[in-house]
């Protein structure tokens, strides 16, 4: 069966079936009359054994972790409770706590950079917002106003922003989280849950020099299927996937290429998105990327490059050093991938995502034979390389741009 | 495609790949010169202040826990750490331990029971031990020898031994549970774990008289996959579970009807395994449940029905009140139900598990029509009452049987 049909009967069954839709599910979740999350009401308490940013240099993914946190505790009764930016330190949970059993957890990443003015921004946290809300009707957590919820991260920020690097590409990762906190072994609704940020000064991706990743394609692992959980951000589509990647590097692969079907489409690499350059028999250019079918993760660095290859199609904002481009969201499969290699008509994959923007993939392992990927000399090929540029650019505030937003007024 | 081909070009895929396997990851995590876990290390700090148990009447699943916990830490430096039974209380954990993050957890359940002679026994403990490693292997956490945590096991349900209820059909629930613990926000291979096991007494299912369940079969909604997880008992599991049952409840529905694929196979029920009886035409009976294709979960429950029932139809152990039964793990699709309902050779459905052993289903509802499954006037039909009386005699003591073994010599 054809992807593509088989979707399209999935979702004639759904609204066959007529089953409750997701809102129905959030009015259960926020319940009519329970309080809404409210950046009003937040209380402070500074913590009152400050660290110093450590150096930059040394820095390692997700392992540093700044001054304060916030926290805002719901429940099915009342509502959201009160906000508070505390001090950073452990929570203390009942071994019984649904979080340790059952895996009802979403999350979030975004991160804040420094400007050339010295200023702090964000990158579309209207898009993480957006999308949280969406991974909680997935798992049975509470929706949010995300505009309160962008207020408390701006604030939080900016009373640790000392925490955000002046140095070149470095940056303040930020990782809100929505967790199911209610002590019991039942698997029902959740009826308690907490929301916390926490903040993480990263390096640059690139620490030393551009390193293009190996994918394996193995068909025998597969990340996500309609009518499952693929296109939410939850903790569950995240511990599954560390055997394959184990088992990918004992293959001498870096990533995952995540394919779907006994047709082999592609969906994601890693923890990533993914677009493939390929050459039309006129020889213009198509960048294709898998579309947000259900299953896919509609991630905000994937909206990003999107755009930026869509204005530049249109002439609107043209990127530096490249050609026309066609863009496709489209279904492609693994034949279509070696029938380009084979033309030599495949000219760039990279995976995107917030740690490393863009990602370049010079090999992909497949049926036990590697298809080779074109890179650059700068590890890059051309592509990936000038939305790289232009999405730092307005991200660090070197270039001005509706997506790129001060913490401060 | 057929699901059976499916699977067979995915396993066929698998070798041809020849990707890393389950028990080189085993390797990895075990380490060699590593610590194993030993029971004969274990330490025992009594709980200062235990309470009583709570009269067992008006007991609520998973809400009540005893006066101990087991706990047992373990990193990929040194391998199992020393096992602490000490007072049941808080864990204090770091907000970015990758189990609020990732999900990775596995748990397994099963009870302690009361004899006719006032001793406590378990039943078939060997079998969670063998499938908690088998989840370990899934979700990159360490395996462990089972006969080591059968003792910690024994130990701590005999500590807390007046904790086991005495009233007929209450016992006393116990949950291992392992999860990862590393304070980091990288998506890698687990570096620090905590085992824990947790004791809550529990009332019967059927409390008050049994209830025969309606199910809502939905194909929109999918449990599992081939090259998924869907085997272990991943907390990934269960979570993602809990929206499709908030939907079927809106439709009148008590659980879901798990199918998979386009043909519609039935593979569980809700957090139970299923088993369908049949008369075939030359009016015998079939009891169908679906075959361990590595979507469907290993029951101990469904193991033991298939057990008895087997030895029922060999003639070595007659189940009483049945005639002859053909048993068949195999995969069976709703077609095939909804033509055993217009025929009316659809005589029993139901779930087995270990909170209810067995749980009658009535109804299912499929593609906007409801099909009616017969039940007796006792609720149950003839083969569910038979093997729940069955095994809850051995499970309870009031028959002997190697399944059932005491925690004291």
């Amino acid at each position: 069966m054809r992807l593509t049909a088989y979707l399209l009967s999935n979702f004639k069954q759904v609204k066959r079936m007529a089953p409750a839709n997701v809102s129905d599910v959030e009015k259960k979740l926020h319940g009519v009359g329970l309080a809404p999350l409210d950046a009003g009401k937040l209380v402070i308490e500074k913590n009152p054994n400050p660290r110093s940013p450590p150096p930059a240099k040394g820095l390692v993914f997700g392992k540093t972790f700044s001054n304060h946190m916030l926290t805002v505790p719901w429940n099915a009764q009342t509502g959201w409770g009160q906000p508070k930016i505390g001090a950073y330190g452990p929570f203390s949970f009942d071994p019984s706590t649904v979080i340790f059993h059952y895996a009802p957890s979403l999350f979030e990443g975004l991160k804040a950079y420094r400007d050339p003015q010295g200023e702090v921004r964000l990158f579309r946290p209207d898009k993480n917002m957006e999308r949280m809300n969406t991974s909680a009707d997935r798992i049975a957590l509470p929706r949010f106003d995300g505009d309160e919820l962008v207020k408390l991260i701006k604030k939080l920020v900016d009373m640790d922003k000392d925490w955000v690097p002046f140095e070149a590409g470095y940056s303040l990762y930020i990782r809100p989280t929505l967790i199911g906190t209610q002590p019991t072994l039942g698997v029902s609704a959740n009826e308690e849950a907490l929301l916390f940020v926490i903040l993480s000064p990263v390096g640059p991706y690139y620490s030393s020099g551009v390193k293009p990743v190996a994918l394996e394609a193995n068909p025998a692992r597969v990340r996500a299927w309609p009518g499952g959980t693929g296109a939410s951000k939850l903790g569950a589509n995240y511990g599954p996937g560390i055997l394959p990647q184990i088992e990918a590097a004992k293959q001498g692969f870096q990533q995952n290429l995540w394919l779907f079907g006994d047709e082999h489409w592609l969906t994601e690499v890693g923890t990533m998105n993914l677009f493939i350059v390929m050459k039309k028999n006129d020889q213009t250019l198509e960048v294709v990327t898998p579309p947000l079918d259900g299953m896919i993760l509609a991630g905000v660095t994937r909206d990003s490059v999107l755009g930026l290859l869509r204005a530049h199609s249109s002439g609107e904002a043209p990127l530096a050093g490249l050609p026309k481009i066609e863009v496709s969201e489209r279904n492609i499969n693994m034949k279509e991938i070696v029938d380009a290699a084979e033309k030599c008509n495949l000219v760039e994959v990279f995976g995107s995502g917030t740690a490393a923007v863009v990602s370049p993939v010079n090999k992909i392992g497949y049926l036990g034979e590697d298809i080779s990927i074109p890179v650059g000399d700068s590890g890059f090929g051309a592509v990936a390389e000038s939305v790289l540029n232009k999405l730092s650019a307005i991200q660090w505030g070197k270039e001005e741009h509706p997506w790129s937003v001060r913490i401060t007024e």
